[in-house]
């Protein structure tokens, strides 16, 4: 009978940008390796409100293409729209209800609503089953602190 | 060698609006708690497709942006759309193509989408591994009238 | 003590239409039965960076309503954008950077990001626990070659 094992491991991240795709598969990956599970699942998740996790190609233009248009549907209000949509997507009251509080990141809890703050991914063989393409992405949204993401390992 | 441990639960609600963010940050600690599970992860999962699940921030200033922004991209056609924006977003047969059939929840199907089903959280050492700015959130599209959600532990 | 059990599945889908919705709700359930699980999880993760997998009704007009949204919200640049929104949410530089490298799925690697690669689904009883209308979809975003999807069940 396989018994069951567990692992969880915490990254911590601390971007120079406000915005910044990390990306951590080489983590994910030994995450999966110290707990010596061979079929399984693990789970990537951001401990944060203002961040995300994405699976996706490691490809320059793509983030790059995916910030943009991030910052069009979820517009920062701490800079110009991009353009009439991204005025138009912007709060009706003027700025986020949120900023009440003295905030001014109430476009990343929305980026973080479009990208989601947590991936699971399969563990076959004792291995990350992803396609070829596929690379694991911590989004961050709303940098320049300390931030966590726990990555907790479930199988046998 | 650690046995292995399951539990589900249900929860039913029946909001008063038609739209409504139900915090169950409690109601999935309660599960967890009963699983007896001390390493692991715990699904929350909506049973219906006009319904998410999401997680951030408790506070009202959140919740009411999220709200308008999520009218702007994915519109009710119950209600004027919001802006221009929101009136192209709009189905372009002048109404969902959904709606032949009698409904008017079209626009509930899109931010289930956008909002996701489902989330799955960490267990360690017994508890549910969110960060200090993390609750749970049942977010209802169509309400005023009974929707289930399940949550599932798994661990050990 | 209950024995903990996984089981993994892989399908492949090489379908007609570039952008198509595929139902795959009977092959999760066979794979969920094949594992002999009786409560746990079952992860449907999509290998690619240009297709999703999502829950939802299997009513056409829905299908039809999302993919028409879609293409506004993440408008392809290879046809004539939907309207003046589409237009706004296309990339500034006039087309994706993506496509410098000779490729024209920049909108695929979009939609991915908002349907997203995965779901995962409880599993009660040895079934597949999905509330009445719930249907799992394969998003086919850049079809026309061969892709795969891995199904992996993990429980009791």
């Amino acid at each position: 009978m396989p018994a069951m094992a567990s692992h969880t491991a915490y990254l911590t991240f601390d971007t120079d940008e406000r915005r910044q795709f990390v990306r951590i598969t080489d983590d994910v990956r030994r995450a999966v390796e110290e707990s010596g599970v061979r079929e399984g699942m693990v789970l990537v998740s951001a401990m944060h409100i203002t961040a995300g996790v994405w699976v996706n190609d490691d490809e320059p233009g793509i983030l790059a293409d995916t910030l943009e248009w991030l910052d069009k549907l979820a517009p920062p209000s701490w800079k110009e729209p991009a353009n009439g949509v991204a005025r138009e997507l912007s709060p009706d009251p003027g700025d986020f209800r949120h900023h009440r509080g003295g905030e001014d990141n109430g476009d990343a809890h929305l980026k973080n609503l479009l990208v989601h703050h947590q991936v699971v991914l399969p563990i076959t063989e004792g291995r990350l089953d992803l396609g070829p393409w596929q690379a694991v992405f911590y989004c961050e949204f709303d940098g320049g602190r300390s931030k966590r993401l726990v990555i907790k390992v479930l199988g046998e």
